[in-house]
């Protein structure tokens, strides 16, 4: 069992930095993640874009912000749990939670923070036949080591910003490049729709309009598409990777069975501090819900500043809480 | 007449990235400071102190997050009055107002937003006889060049940061330091009482403890300081200047006469979109109150970007407002 102060579900930017404002006031933290790397959809959906609100950070990229929020928390040591699932939440006699995951860790705290993100969130999988059969199989709904298709044949799949920049992208690297959309326009970036458009003019990639993947064949390992054109033509190429990119959709998970709050898919909390219906239960960043909310990193942070001030209240019950500035006598000074 | 959609009252670290959050929105600002340089505070009070708590930039010292934030709006132009204090407000018969300086510099826009910090603050000045009388003739409420006591004799006085960071600074600088206090113990940081004890067992400085100025001398310019003792006994001592650091006592200024909600010294917004309670005008950062308030720049920046969302409404009454991220278009595909 993992004793701590404060447990925070979701290890992204907002879960991070929560991380500090929590140690500012000398509670410590354990975070749990379901993907086994730190950063949430910054380390997982887009690490090499560049993120230009991030206020006196113009342009980080994003995994830079990543390391320079790990950089922050350092000194506080927070334990991670990473690759790991939160599914049940217990409450205690004390009214302390027992947090389990499904690989069975248990985090004991007195205080949990959904900082969850989109959720425990899933790619959009199109209706293609046999598309789970061969997923692993040359089947993948994200690139996340580029270099695995280098001098392999590669088609995608979609319209939006990730399927033209992938396709921009894997156009270097991968020996033949194909892009399947089923309309004849991009709802991606006007710059990389031209992109990709000049692409297929210069002959690097080739790109099939009105058309959609619609099944797939191999023995064991993928093979080939088969796609069927809106005038009902069947084309098949040969292929060793098939990249869907329809965006992720965000599940709640388990945490929809909390007797929490919830509002499309996110957790209703007050502006207060940001505290849900369940007492000793916060919600911070994109996972939570108010009148008014934007789903920026920056106000995350804020949530996890005003939010951090709440809960000690529940890890000190008999001390008054005093506010003072880092400036003034740094973060070890409070 | 300067025409804009957004006055911005302080051009503090808020103030400038509400630029940026009015700029993705195609909103033009123009905003007004007292003080004769930007970023407030960070500029004016610690430009050389680290930040620990903004997020992302762990230690970022002051000038170079007020360094950062102009690059960040530098392409939505705003325009800038500096060294001019806000004065009158005068609402329009479409709504709009026009904001004017003591200088005389009007600003025609839709939107007013105060983002004034502590407001046009005001150094605290200890009880001491003729200390007015010696204003701008040896007696400094702030160090702004410090070279200019170079082989000078300085007294200073207090016992929080500021008293203690000057003397230590000065003592390298001045030809004699002497630092008075009324007390024995030091507020400021421990590290810091520290050094200034060391400095005077050394003969670095002089330190009077338990003793306060009580009044200045000289003919036309300062030439010495009277010291009180607790125990009673006084001591002259010559010197070229008198430097008392009591920290700053905020004033809201003419701000107090625009018929808006406040409450100690802060203007009161509700969090939903940091309104108050006259339409059209916006409080953000230090400045505003409202339950669970944290006067941290990082929750001004969050306040930022809420509050334009809200003021769209007003600069473009025919368009709706939908929102986008920067890192899937950058900044000028809104």
């Amino acid at each position: 069992m993992i004793t701590t102060d404060i447990c925070i579900i979701g290890a992204g930017p907002v879960g991070l930095f929560a991380v500090f404002e929590a140690g500012l006031l000398k509670m410590r933290c354990h975070l749990i993640d379901a993907l086994p790397i730190v950063g949430g959809q910054l380390a997982e959906i887009y690490p090499q874009k560049p993120i230009y609100d991030i206020p006196g950070a113009p342009g980080i990229i994003a995994e830079d912000l990543v390391k320079n929020l790990l950089v922050q928390i350092e000194e506080f040591k927070p334990g991670f749990t990473l690759g790991e699932r939160v599914e049940f939440l217990e409450k205690q006699e004390d009214e302390s939670y027992i947090v389990t995951t499904n690989e069975g860790t248990a985090v004991h705290c007195k205080v949990v923070v959904i900082a969850a993100g989109l959720g425990s969130f899933e790619p959009r999988k199109p209706a293609v036949e046999r598309l789970e059969h061969f997923e692993g199989k040359g089947v993948h709904y994200m690139v996340k080591k580029p270099e695995q298709f280098r001098d392999q044949h590669v088609v995608l799949a979609g319209g939006g910003d990730s399927a033209l920049d992938w396709t921009i992208f894997l156009a270097d690297i991968a020996s033949h490049v194909t892009l399947v959309h089923r309309g004849d326009t991009f709802r991606g970036a006007p710059d990389s729709a031209e992109k990709v458009f000049e692409l297929a003019e210069k002959g690097k990639i080739n790109l099939i309009l009105q058309s959609q993947v619609n099944s797939l064949g191999g023995n064991g390992v993928l093979k080939e598409v088969s796609i069927l054109g809106n005038d009902k033509s069947i084309t098949t190429i040969p292929t060793d990777h098939f990249i869907p990119l329809f965006g992720l959709s965000p599940k709640l998970g388990p945490i929809a069975d909390w007797k929490l709050g919830v509002e499309k898919s996110a957790v209703v909390v007050n502006t207060f501090d940001y505290s849900t219906n369940v007492e000793r239960i916060y919600a911070i960043g994109d996972i939570n819900t108010y009148p008014g909310k934007l789903k920026l990193i920056l106000c995350g942070f804020h949530e996890a500043a005003i939010m951090m001030q709440s809960a000690f209240k529940y890890v000190y019950p008999d001390q008054k809480l005093s506010f003072k500035y880092t400036t003034v006598n740094g973060v070890n000074a409070f």
